[in-house]
């Protein structure tokens, strides 16, 4: 399946902020049909550094998507039964507006002139996106991490819109070890001269502490026995002590060259503004009463988490299961034994299927009974 | 108690890599009085960014040591009884020969010309130093973190000079994901223009790639959980959402504040230098047979973990412990209670304090009856 990205363009967004966008664009991807009673839809929300190219295999870079393991035909998001969307994220650096974009008051990038965006932003802009599709309510909004925030944001500001929600390795707010390792990100990047306070779109980007910030969060997607599996104590050169400051270790050579090929591909001003939306995220705006979130939202829920995941531990998607079911809410929740942490919901997709698409179709069957 | 530093010097040590550092210094303090028969001495050995400070109010600084809480009168290592020792490691920058120190072959700091140095040969000039001393056998060798992998260390290579040892929140070799915490460490030093391939001792040290470095290693010291109770989500500015890049959660200004703390106190060179000692250090070298280590070694083991230290997890301190008792090693293990994650052993010290406490009593009349 080779697919092709959409563009849509829309006048404008206000933003949680204040700040109005003009024009704002956004990149997506679409996969299967969508029925002629529009009630097949579901909205594939990216995680931090993903983009639209959720799956199939990209016409421009002959590159499978980020979740093709999990939707394609026969797979749990099944592409012969629904219509899959997938859009980059407002802020984003794969198509949707965002800090590299050209601001049209000065005809330069907006750099850090960008507007603070949020997860609610970046929903309302998929909002605008689905229903100028002609769709008025999705049948399921998924995504994991970054994107599970985003799921749970559409289920609590548009549940009318959502009649199922699945958010997979998240959590409804960050605690302080997850903004914590956001903002050595953040202080990576910014402490690289190459920085220039943003403004490197004419220069040279920073490419050093993009590639600091990136190695940190290689560490948090891992795991502990995951990185043993894969590296161990392996050394570069065989049965050889380097005693020196080149590569000893294998898995010090995996870090520089997943740092160095994210420069490639991703903004650094991009990492700024969206890990920040991360860390503002909050599903109760302050009042961690989360309970109130919930209440008036019928859409149905199913919750996963992973036991080795370390970055976006289960206790946090526990907290949501538990509220969810306090006010009565519909709720499934399984946490999946995996050995590959964080990025359990990416690679390890075998448990994660049969239980997506059995909570899709039993979804689908209600709402054709509706 | 008020202390001063002291300082040995020796002709020359042969390291493990092959090279000789000729002269070295190495800088330490002494709490208490050592014995007639010289049998009451213990060692204490440093973590990773600690110093020979290790107890007392500092005459120069005004400060209390780094174990201020665990050493002194009454205390678990009690200056009433014992000697106490602590000097600062070989490649250190607090006194020691290091990075930093004046080669006499050029006039110039060693920088990055310094030899690569081991655990061991940390250890084989603390042994220099005990033995100028007059000491012949230590009562105990006990450190956390790094200073357990001395401990370790002291007691497989020189077994009987060794009545018991105490490695606490420690490993006898880094797992990949440790040794990958480190290498971010060094890539965040080595990516700042200001390193200057080690050479900025007459310039300007690379403040904030170590300053980056530091706040990385600050959120591996501390666990989810502590980090929950001191910052929680509070923001730096009550109730009020910065929406901007300044600091906009107390966490971001913490780590910043003890990233740029850290700067004025520690050497980048010796960062990378110790930091790869650690990631070298395996007890087996390289066999993976822990029991060959331990088999021929008769001291006495008190082992400690925290359960909340992720850092240094206690699976690898009940490594340890299950293979000294498959030798038949004397080893007891305590698994200690604690949400300060890594921290623990510095901060969380009343039931450490029991322990250490009657371990060495006994190790003690042990040595006396003998």
């Amino acid at each position: 399946m080779v697919v092709e990205p959409c563009c849509a363009r829309f006048e404008s967004i206000s933003l949680e902020g204040g700040a109005t966008l003009s024009p704002v664009e956004v990149a997506y991807e679409t996969y299967g049909q969508l029925n002629s009673s529009k009630s097949n839809a579901i909205l594939i929300t990216h995680a931090f550094t993903g983009d639209a190219h959720a799956a199939g295999i990209s016409h421009e870079s002959g590159k499978p998507g980020w979740w093709d393991n999990m939707i394609g035909p026969g797979k749990a998001f099944d592409t012969d039964r629904y219509f899959i969307i997938c859009s980059n994220v407002l802020g984003g650096c794969q198509g949707t507006t965002g800090p590299a974009s050209v601001n049209p008051a000065t005809g330069r990038p907006y750099a850090m002139s960008f507007p603070v965006i949020t997860i609610r932003d970046m929903v309302r802009l998929q909002k605008m996106l689905v229903e100028s599709l002609g769709i008025r309510r999705l049948l399921c909004v998924a995504g994991g991490s970054m994107g599970g925030m985003q799921a749970l944001e559409w289920a609590t500001s548009f549940p009318e819109m959502v009649r199922c929600c699945i958010p997979i390795a998240t959590t409804w707010r960050h605690s302080a070890q997850q903004i914590a390792f956001n903002e050595v990100g953040r202080q990576a990047i910014m402490a690289d001269p190459d920085w220039c306070g943003g403004e490197y779109y004419e220069t040279k980007p920073p490419a050093r502490g993009l590639a600091v910030a990136r190695m940190v969060g290689h560490i948090t997607y891992m795991s502990d026995e995951s990185m043993r599996e894969k590296f161990g104590r392996r050394l570069r050169e065989k049965d050889k002590l380097g005693f020196d400051f080149g590569v000893d270790f294998e898995v010090e050579s995996y870090l520089r060259y997943r740092g160095s090929q994210f420069v490639t591909r991703f903004d650094a001003n991009s990492y700024l503004y969206i890990t920040k939306a991360e860390d503002y995220f909050d599903l109760t705006n302050g009042t961690g009463r989360l309970a109130d979130a919930f209440r008036t939202v019928d859409t149905r829920f199913l919750v996963i988490s992973f036991t080795s995941d370390w970055l976006y531990p289960s206790y946090q998607s526990q907290e949501i299961v538990r509220v969810l079911r306090r006010v009565n809410g519909d709720v499934a929740y399984c946490d999946l034994q995996s050995n590959y942490g964080h990025d359990a919901f990416l690679v390890d997709v075998a448990e994660q299927t049969e239980i997506v698409r059995g909570f899709l179709d039993s979804t689908a069957r209600m709402a054709e009974a509706a």
